[in-house]
């Protein structure tokens, strides 16, 4: 009996609830990034929809229960994706958003916050900043804050990506996620554990942003000062203990990454499947690409959570090293 | 009553032998290409499996019709993604592949159908070149030549995007296809005819590559002594008569596009919707950016066919104009 807040009916019900363009995503063995990375890989795709990651999994199900229980207006911090699949879902349930997000996010992500409808504030901070700008706003008028990870639901809603990797892709030796919040790592580890105990969870973050590794790793919640890492979708600094507890249920791994590998990552995902991703993304393979040795000759799924990124910054980065 | 050589219930069987990794590919309104081009704009996106192109609908057909037939080899043409295609469900169906290609085919496409176990065969010609010795080895060894659009079972597989289309994406005001033999166009043309024919089905070529629209357009073979497109995918010279016949059937108007648009198609695909794809799945977009105001504020519907480029080539053909 897995000891964590999810519950397999709950998440069979979020499903039933979320708008189907988001979900039974694509999954597939892609032979070329295998063979680079020694190991077969299958990615599943979490980008091929109207806002570009894995977020609107969970909103759906949030604006879902708001909208049943009457609620009329949410707000929400985010580093960029949550804010704008809290826009699209909000839209579709008619609440209004607000979303509070790091001036220092990037453009493309603010942009497309603006874009979904939603009220865009901007702190001069960061993620965590923003998180308590949402929940000043929210104590103020009176409005339904959502917090991802730690609002059950955005934990469903990651979690039915769970329930397609165990229908789609058996067997699956080791599943690699992108480690944030947890929402995903904890909502798609409780499936796997539940459904597909077989196979190895393991959640990567990069080095410059270990909050949560390192909570995994200690066993209790440790917070860091400041984040540095090109991934600004998985940079807190503050880990939040239920969640803690949930991932310790549920990870069997927790592994750190360094920003090279992040970036050698985008940049195989590019070359060999096509896939034009943000560095959250890239996590997966950069972890094989850190120890190889360690996936060699096993059936590797990795989740492509997410594509938003500002194109300036992504043709920096995964350009050819003209000393190669 | 539609007079083409495609009937639903075979395309439905068609569906039922396809790898469902091939299948219900995603759909999806990209709002911020449909804010740039002034009309609502869906993706059907058919890169995101193992071939990256929608040509294995049709080889999956083939290969399980072939295998049904106690067949053991199997010969084709390709512009590359047919090749690939074919190597793949070759390789499920336990057949031997082998594929001729032009030695002018991006250096991409030729890799992946060698790597997919087929035995690859170049020519220093074209597209139409490559036929002439596929039908050769044919003839020779005594092996089934699989000729795209000719044979019904690479039309049918074509086909079952247009039965995901009516499913998934009612009301479909205009549906944009790229036209090269004629397999997706006139699959997707029955299916729409037959199923929601208040859709416009328009097909889609390069100026560069216009054999096959000149030959609607005239209602008769119209065959040209070269192309010059960077749309390797539809470079056809050579209308086959019955394909032309189905697709007089089916098309709602076929019209040709500028190189320039292609990029800009191109462009605009990674910028707006964060996709990779080779020239001849922008195709639709150009058709949009060419003629705006016959799309303005419809839902207009382009099928993304392939994102196999090279991506030297890609990088040169997308980079932003130094001069804008």
């Amino acid at each position: 009996m897995l000891n964590t807040r999810l519950d397999l009916d709950r998440i069979c019900a979020a499903r039933r609830v979320i708008d189907p363009v988001f979900l039974d995503t694509p999954l597939f063995r892609c032979e070329a990034l295998g063979r680079a990375l020694g190991c077969a890989v299958s990615i599943k795709l979490e980008t091929a929809n109207p806002v570009r990651s894995f977020k609107a999994r969970g909103t759906e199900v949030v604006a879902d229960r708001l909208s049943g229980q009457g609620r009329r207006a949410v707000v929400c911090a985010s580093a960029g994706n949550l804010g704008w699949a809290l826009g699209w879902s909000g839209r579709r349930h008619d609440l209004d958003v607000t979303v509070v997000a790091s001036r220092r996010a990037p453009a493309a992500k603010l942009d497309r916050i603006r874009a979904s409808g939603a009220v865009l504030e901007v702190v001069d901070g960061d993620f965590d900043l923003a998180r308590e700008r949402a929940a000043d706003i929210a104590r103020r008028r009176g409005v339904r804050l959502v917090e991802d990870s730690l609002d059950i639901e955005t934990c469903e809603g990651a979690a039915t990506i769970g329930l397609e990797l165990v229908r789609q892709a058996p067997p699956l030796d080791a599943v690699l996620i992108a480690l944030g919040g947890g929402a995903m790592a904890t909502g798609v580890g409780y499936v796997l554990k539940a459904l597909a105990p077989g196979a190895e969870m393991i959640c990567v973050q990069p080095h410059g942003a270990p909050a949560m590794t390192r909570s995994w790793q200690e066993r209790r919640v440790v917070t860091t000062d400041s984040t540095d890492t090109i991934a600004d979708g998985v940079a807190g600094r503050r880990p939040i203990p239920v969640v803690l507890d949930d991932l310790l249920a549920v990870a069997d791994d927790a592994v750190l990454v360094e920003e090279a590998s992040i970036v050698a990552g985008m940049r195989m995902l590019l070359q060999h499947a096509g896939l034009v991703v943000e560095p959250s993304a890239a996590l997966g393979v950069a972890a094989v690409l850190e120890d190889p040795d360690r996936f060699a000759g096993r059936h590797v799924v990795t989740v492509i959570c997410g594509s938003n990124v500002d194109l300036d910054d992504y043709h920096r980065w995964v350009r050819p090293d003209p000393l190669r």
